[in-house]
């Protein structure tokens, strides 16, 4: 198995770009109906009045952008600790047939203590049109690589 | 059917508990599975050695809070706008069988125009033994209800 990734492995100012998911309507119904009950998120035809058809709860949308972080470094990083989210802005909808991608942007980088460190990223979520339907800035922190001693 | 929920209807301070929602192994794998596919969130065994056994992902903590929301009033309030987050704070994981409610504090409101007002609450998930497993600051924009011309 390839060495896990480590806080070095994200050095400020990096961009990546990755994922490609498509979103179904299938997909936003069940997840509305499992966490985010309201019309224009489970209603075709109750959606075209307020929303101009079907869209995706937000939070379906940000769990979008968590699947395609693990399947591009979150499940290989030696992550110690994930406390929490800054910010998160649902700037458009996310439609049905829609196709996600991500941006990630290390915005800073801190050496916490001997052993670990902290990377502040920010995440774009962009659709097939090249719009940002979402932006996230989180926390990370990860170990760091084992230190030479000596010189 | 009832009249909507207004801004005027969360004011400044109000305290409101709901919810009760219990998390099973099974929902959290099949979250996981779909959304967040690291093993100390999929893999009893591998959870183990890491976190002490399975743990749900945070963000399937954050999907429990927003059903508890939707039940106990969001799919009830005229919702304008649902911008964003403005944090959130895992502070202890949620467990197999953990049993989760809400404390919800409208800590300001503000008049944006004749038509609209927007809300910020501040949100604590609580489990069974009284212990807050994450917290979520957030605004919504709602209607604000007909104002009464004249005098």
């Amino acid at each position: 198995m390839a060495e896990a990734l480590a806080f070095e492995d994200f050095p400020p100012g990096e961009l990546a770009e990755y994922g490609g998911i498509e979103v179904t309507a299938a997909e936003i119904i069940e997840f509305a109906h499992e966490f985010d009950p309201q019309p224009f998120h489970t209603d075709e035809e109750a959606a075209q009045g307020v929303t101009g058809g079907l869209i995706a709860s937000g939070w379906h949308t940000s769990a979008l952008l968590l699947r395609m972080n693990c399947d591009a470094f979150l499940t290989r990083a030696a992550v110690i600790d994930d406390p929490g989210i800054e910010e998160i802005r649902w700037e458009r909808p996310t439609r049905p047939g829609d196709r996600l991608h991500v941006r990630r942007r290390t915005l800073a980088t801190r050496v916490r203590d001997a052993r670990t460190g902290e990377v502040e990223f920010h995440y774009e979520v962009v659709n097939q049109d090249g719009l940002v339907v979402m932006s996230q800035r989180s926390l990370l922190v990860l170990e760091r690589r084992p230190q030479r001693s000596g010189a």
